[in-house]
């Protein structure tokens, strides 16, 4: 067996930080006995809700700053005023230190990224850092990635970012070699999409073991699990997250008025609440929480500021599968082959 | 009362032709009587369908091309083959020509937008296309442009887009002063968004009397009926599109699947029926049927190729709507307008 997975936490990131950290460590915690916390965080108020939970407790460390980042702040002012002391970068440094394996922070997305770059630093070969989340498809789930940490991307950015993503989905799905497409809109001899093109040339020619490349991908078949791994720049990437997202709510949103309108309607909904549940099960938005920061020289998780314990449960199970199945290393050794790769394809290219 | 709104019709576009694109026709002068048709295609197929429609067959002309433009030709070799002679060509030469107010084809997107552009030219000020639809949100429809007739975008052809789409806004919506939202996404202080940011200002500055400019959109709140205009750059746009549909399809199947599961579900879905009857009409794919693209002198409208007659008669509504409501005009006017704007706010940020 193993050492614990360490993970570190910010008890007061998120809009309602250790109320809902707390407890959702200590659910994941029923799930891998094996983890052990480190809470970084207010001792006045993270302490008392610890008591709470003495399972939790006995696997945990709380480490006390009254400094935290503000929700709404921008990343140049939280690195100003939360640098070396709020809870946030102790928690990251923690990774820094090797004291965690693992950081998660439920606070301002920007801050998160801006401190875990700075403190962490970039792994080799990667200039930009991606987040990469779950997307429930009809088969299971997908990984999709650049959600937004970098806008715009070149070629070799979007073939970093499939190495990198695929990585991720050999250690979550448990498949060998995963599929990956790359997201692009169907519209032909469109000029502006010359880097997705030569990706995925380079992606082709790069004929990996690691990963299958099936080519170009767009929006509508991410959600018919048309790849393990959906691979696109930062700003379309968040968009299409977002569109997806706001899209499942308006129609439950429908759904429930339909269901609401009429008494058979109402009747026809209580035969069928267990229906209905399953329905919402598959659709929860807390099953898929937990967006991974990837490329930088440790591991860092953004879970939804505005998530309950079971939300923030599934950030740290995220969390703990990464690290339980070494994520960073198998990431870096797709790197160096990747750049093993594209040197061989750009000697052969300029050969030919 | 004004004249007859005369639609040309590319009979012989889309998956299934002239089979869908004659009773679509005929629907939709069920329900604008003072509509006349022009149909293009081969004699053969499409005179035999006009003899099912006599009322549809006294308002129309049919001119007969036996070449038609093949749905995955790409738009340089269907200007090849096709320009002059084909269908989809002469429909939009009818525009050109002032004998048809509107072309409509449910054809290769790309060939529909090279011919437009090629035969139309593009408005005065604008440099390149852009392609609108309707989208289903909880207060109604919003608009959405562009969605993907070209990529990237400075802040100029984003404000342009702001003046046509409001245009439109006010002939489809009847509002005197429809809201404008820039898609964008969440995430503070990263690089690459200047172009959106700039456009704000410009939006912001400009002061409109024909639009109020609500600042920046996050894709899910397009559902929401955040703002009667989306603009965004054509990638972005075509990716939030596809992405909310293919979730909207993910929906249904899992809601399908769900109700179909045990008896109770079966039994409330039957006594629901009326419920998700409504629900499916709100879902309807169809009744937002028809891409209108702009900037063109001249308007031309694509529907979805797959779509049947229903779907398609969607299509020529809209075609008539903007051309009562005269939206070639108003987007004239507004860009006129706009281009003084422009023009004023560099000579004060000149001067400033």
């Amino acid at each position: 067996m193993p050492a614990n997975v360490r993970i570190a936490l910010d008890a007061m990131g998120g809009d309602h930080g250790a109320a809902v950290v707390v407890p959702g460590a200590a659910l994941s915690l029923l799930r891998h006995p094996d983890t052990e916390f480190l809470f970084f965080g207010d001792e006045a108020v993270v302490a008392p809700l610890l008591d709470r939970e003495p399972r939790l407790k006995a696997k945990s460390k709380l480490i006390h700053t009254t400094v935290a980042i503000r929700m709404d702040d921008k990343p140049s002012q939280a690195l100003r005023y939360g640098r070396w002391k709020s809870s946030m970068w102790l928690a990251i440094d923690a990774v820094k230190k090797h004291d965690a394996d693992v950081a998660i922070s439920a606070g301002n997305t920007g801050a998160l990224m801006a401190m875990s770059r700075f403190n962490l630093k970039m792994l080799e070969g990667i200039e930009r850092p991606a987040i990469a989340a779950l997307w429930p498809t009809m088969k299971g789930d997908s990984i999709v990635l650049d959600l937004g940490a970098s806008i715009g991307a070149d070629a070799v950015h979007l073939v970093n970012l499939a190495a990198m993503g695929s990585a991720m989905a050999r250690v979550l799905f448990d498949v060998e070699n995963p599929t990956v497409g790359l997201l692009n809109i169907g519209v032909e001899e469109v000029k502006g999409l010359e880097e997705v093109r030569e990706a995925g040339a380079m992606l082709r020619a790069r004929n990996s073991t690691e990963f299958r490349y099936l080519g170009f991908i767009e929006a509508d078949d991410i959600g018919q699990g048309a790849a393990d791994v959906i691979v696109t720049e930062g700003f379309a990437g968040n968009i299409a997250l977002k569109s997806a997202e706001g899209t499942a709510r308006q129609l439950s949103q429908y759904l429930r008025s339909a269901m609401n309108r009429t008494w058979p309607a109402r009747l026809g909904y209580l035969l069928a609440r267990g229906a209905f549940q399953a329905l919402r099960d598959k659709m929860d938005p807390r099953k898929s929480n937990g967006g991974v920061f990837l490329g930088l020289n440790g591991v860092v998780i953004k879970s939804h500021g505005g998530t309950d314990a079971e939300g923030f449960a599934s950030a740290v199970d995220m969390g703990y599968d990464v690290v339980r199945h070494d994520l960073l290393a198998k990431i870096s050794h797709s790197l160096a082959r990747d750049r093993d790769a594209i040197s061989a394809a750009k000697a052969s290219g300029a050969a030919s």
